[in-house]
């Protein structure tokens, strides 16, 4: 019975071997090898050191760590579903990274028909999964692992889509992906848990506790996450000095909100004692907060006082916002990332809006043109061919002013917003399908459901206490 | 009298103070520095920025990670053997890249008389290291450590040698090492583990179960695995696009693994449950599988599909072939490594073989010629020189055929495995020699046995209850 | 009452804010982008991968996860302090990594009243970091986060003063650290640990064991460190050929000191089992013994056998140094940094002298005159331009001889430890000062105190066994 309402004996395999078939035959028809990997493109003048291997492949194993062992560490911190947290995001991230790898392919790299294959798809395709590991959070624990490939299959086209678009149409400026990653994922993973809505939740249920050792792993998790945090926010900006100031304030903006995060939750805590989750998560904060003004001008002070913003926003909402949510707007939020990567997500649009009124060629020098590609002179304007002596190579832009630029912004973040939350509704619609084998209402997931258990297994500890309800 | 069994007291440090007087007498006698890491060597047209340290390093620390912490985590899943598994892998890759730098340099790096030593001597004594960790793993729980370093003294001769003579004398294509690591590896593994048999051990040992943590720290050990095994499989490439093409191929391959695994993980369990050892090992399979191929234009649809082949027959291996090697072959394989290194390995080569077949300059290009190097035209052909046009540099081949390739393929593949399982039984009746201190026939290892627990240690769990046999 | 004692609730947070608030202010007055950060010094002939970052960044990355995650887990051993180890190291490293960035900042990165700030000057505050972690290990259980945080308030500006003018003025070779680092971060531990002294600690204490798990954690942290240390001891060499030495050297010297660390575990341990705070500690002695001779022209053999004394004296100080030094002269050492910082460090520097007596222009060409920069001949002498035709750009020296150069070196080491011993012993009375909220003498920290516990948590195993006294 249990069994059966898991769906993994029958209905996980059969949604694996078809999903690989299919992938499989994507592959084989559509993609390619690109410019860089195709042996037939090497010319006797081609230097092997100038392979773009050698700029991406140091960031891409940066941020495969974030992703398997940072969010796998982090999401561990159940004590009855450590398993789930860290196994589930092992399996969950490598099927969206697959899929991203098409579907973003189909969006940005391909020309002729084909999809051109390089270790930058791969880079793009972790940041698409990052976005449904970050909406995972939000239902933590009330999603069967083939509810979750469902999510993953559903989410990453809508992303894939959402960011093509506002890309090519609104062209914003969102180097550390505040927008399209962080506010996408936040309010996708909020519409699903608005439909997985599970009233026995809100009274606190005794396998949401943490332990002692899940707490631990939980915490290196974080860790992983914060160490190579300026990897991922400097993964898609412009070279040399860009990725540098992107390095640099995604740094000092988490190290702010990291001292932050310790002394909110000691004074906000009765006893004065720190709590874990806060140290898991509202360090964090920081690293969004200065997502969508990473590569600009905004001097190492504005990036630190971003983060301490940002992280008394986060912790603000962990106490005060989440509760609320759930009790009175049906939307329950395990890992609380509406504050993790809601709130700090709006802080740093804000912040970057404010940039970019700000912004001008004096602080930036003629480089303005290339951060504020979309502000460059349009083709023909005498002005562009001016600047293209002192840039060479600079792209003809928009023309826009700093005020236009502002309100594309805007429009950015209210589609994102829009799309992102109809999207994640409709996918907890398609979850609760009964093909998916939705379990119960009023039922919390454990390790022991998925898991084969040996008979003398000595844990987690006191795992026969509460598992009545699992029999349930 | 447990003490004595061990060895550890006079045995090991008497081993370990000869060796490393040994170490020290032939490092100052043979040992030198290479033309990257002598100061005599740089002029003033040196660019500091070329040093070859600048493109080696960043391999060498992806490997790092995965010898000590990816095999010292994956191997640390025993309830009662954690320390062991963590702690001996340690102690042995310590004393088998020492002994490799010695070794490998005498075979591959020395001339006049003397190892040039660099950076890439150490990623290459990775390599004979991973190759006996990989062997440990068919013995773990049955081998002391002293036994474990003296495998390593016996090993990496072997290993170094056939590497030499198969590189040297058969001049193949195995750029992921499939044949000469994973194959030798497995095979040696088990030519150890068929003479160190323990009947005893066939009936599941008490000591031979695994706990909540430790599972979940051998997880964590998988991941490290899997998030750098594009560097393991690229590290000995051509530089530039096939090292570009190694990565995308080993990435692909253990993501198809991965998700086939989850599937057929489940499928085959009764109660449609996950088996922790399947996400451990069977998950990997697709890094091996695409070893032989990492390399070649061999299209990423059939690098996704190599994982997928590689997982599946891992997979029954695990189910069906292990039970009866042990049962019927006397071969016990405490860590399943014929089924991830051996199988994988075989059909590795198999798809190796086909895209030599298969492989034409019109899909390569003219670096036709040196990804496959001994095809090249032989010295003083005139083709050579056209082909020295296109490629500068170009060096003269054998003049190989396709099935003549093919052919040496074979022959590198049966001269391993013999090589390397006669060099496996050899070593394990040098192990169950009275002066190394082999341990009594039904007896199993424990954390216990070889380190010092506090009194009122708390943990492993219910250590006690079965530790018994342990002092029989 | 316990709440008061640890002075979390008012004190910690008043202080973060505090140093907050001060810290934006120097930052929004005082630090600005350096000339690879800054997007105005960016000219149509900067080629964007020259930007130091590339250079800079991967040594960033590796010694942020030996910071954060080595030393993280490594401080994690205690049973019952496993958070405090993880967690307050998060806390402090945070805090003096910024702090270090503006005193640093201020001595080294300063011109025309601006701290330039780029990925170097992040390296560098990471290794002060690293200085106050050390010191930290001295104290562990016994000093509130509060403390540390004043302790690394005092620490830091003392170590970048001392290490200002010490290069400064007596400008020394050394390389890896051994004096300015390890060196004084020993003694200004032992410092602040002989003012903190508690006897009650010496008679060992229910608190200070480690568990089965801690136990795992703490060698993980360990071969983070261990891995990543050859970059931590390369990281401001010369690039090119001086750091390719540095990591050979550093990976020879651990591995040395890692195999003698076993065999002197075994064979000093009554019944010849391994003691894991020898694994834990003393395998790293060797990184620390090869550092101030990391970048000359040693040889390897040399490296190695400095490996093997420097475990040697690590591991004795261990068994027969710190319990003296904790009845005798009040110096308790939880961590036993003496051993692995300062009787290693010794070493290091008495090597590096006699590696600066022996060194000659034959055996390093004419880049002997850049890595001993300060034996080149003076502005004027002729042999300068004979020299500069060799290696452009050599900077003029100061004519030093091997002899003085040594001299210097001697200097260095005695004005380093004196200066860190007596800053440790007046931080260590400042800690002691009321409003830091100092804990009774009789009294060892443990998780319960700073840290949330939900009511049913289930770990620390015993925990309730063992608090009474925390409650007293």
């Amino acid at each position: 019975m249990k069994t059966k309402s898991t769906g993994l004996r029958v209905r996980l395999p059969v949604f694996v071997f078809v999903t690989q078939v299919i992938i499989v035959a994507l592959f084989a028809s559509f993609v390619t090898y690109d410019e860089q990997t195709d042996a037939r493109f090497q010319t006797n003048r081609t230097n092997p050191m100038d392979n773009a291997l050698y700029r991406d492949y140091p960031v891409f194993t940066d941020i495969q760590v974030m992703i398997f062992l940072g969010f796998g560490c982090l999401l561990a911190f159940f004590r009855l579903y450590g398993f789930g947290g860290l196994v589930f995001n092992f399996l969950t991230a490598t099927f969206a990274i697959q899929w991203a790898i098409l579907v973003q392919g189909y969006f940005q790299f391909s020309h002729e028909g084909k999809i051109h294959l390089g270790v930058i798809n791969l880079v793009n395709a972790e940041f698409a999964c990052a976005v449904v590991l970050i909406s995972f959070g939000a239902v933590l624990g009330r999603t069967s692992p083939l509810q979750l490939l469902v999510m993953a299959l559903l989410e990453v086209p809508v992303f894939a889509c959402t960011e093509w678009a506002v890309l090519k149409y609104l062209r914003i400026n969102d180097a550390g992906g505040s927008i399209l990653i962080h506010l996408f994922a936040c309010y996708f993973g909020l519409g699903v848990s608005f439909v997985l809505y599970r009233p026995c939740l809100n009274e606190g249920h005794a396998k949401e506790n943490t332990s002692y050792q899940s707490d631990i792993l939980s915490v290196i998790g974080t860790l992983f996450l914060w160490v190579f945090w300026p990897s991922f926010n400097s993964a898609l900006t412009l070279k040399g000095d860009d990725q540098h100031r992107a390095v640099i304030h995604t740094f000092l903006g988490l190290s702010a909100s990291t001292l932050t995060a310790f002394a909110l939750s000691t004074m906000l805590n009765k006893r004065g004692k720190i709590t874990m989750a806060d140290v898991q998560n509202v360090t964090l904060a920081g690293g969004v907060t200065v997502g969508a003004t990473v590569d600009m001008m905004i001097s190492p002070a504005a990036a630190y006082s971003l983060g301490i913003m940002g992280c008394t926003a986060c912790m603000l909402g962990y106490k005060y916002l989440t509760p609320v949510l759930a009790r009175h707007f049906r939307i329950q939020d395990q890992c609380g990332i509406h504050n993790l990567h809601g709130l700090t997500g709006l802080i740093s649009c804000t912040a970057g809006i404010c940039a970019i009124l700000m912004a001008n060629e004096e602080t930036y020098g003629p480089s303005f043109y290339e951060i504020f590609s979309h502000r460059a002179p349009v083709e023909g304007d005498p002005k562009l061919q001016e600047l293209q002596m002192l840039i060479p190579g600079l792209k003809p832009g928009l023309g826009r002013t700093a005020r236009e630029q502002a309100l594309y912004q805007v429009a950015a973040v209210f589609s994102t917003i829009g799309v992102s939350a109809l999207g994640g509704v409709l996918t907890g619609f398609v979850l609760k399908m009964k093909c998916f084998a939705p379990p119960p209402d009023n039922f919390c997931f454990d390790d022991e459901l998925f898991f084969e258990f040996p008979l003398d297994y000595d844990s987690p500890p006191e795992l026969n206490n509460t598992t009545e309800d699992s029999a349930a």
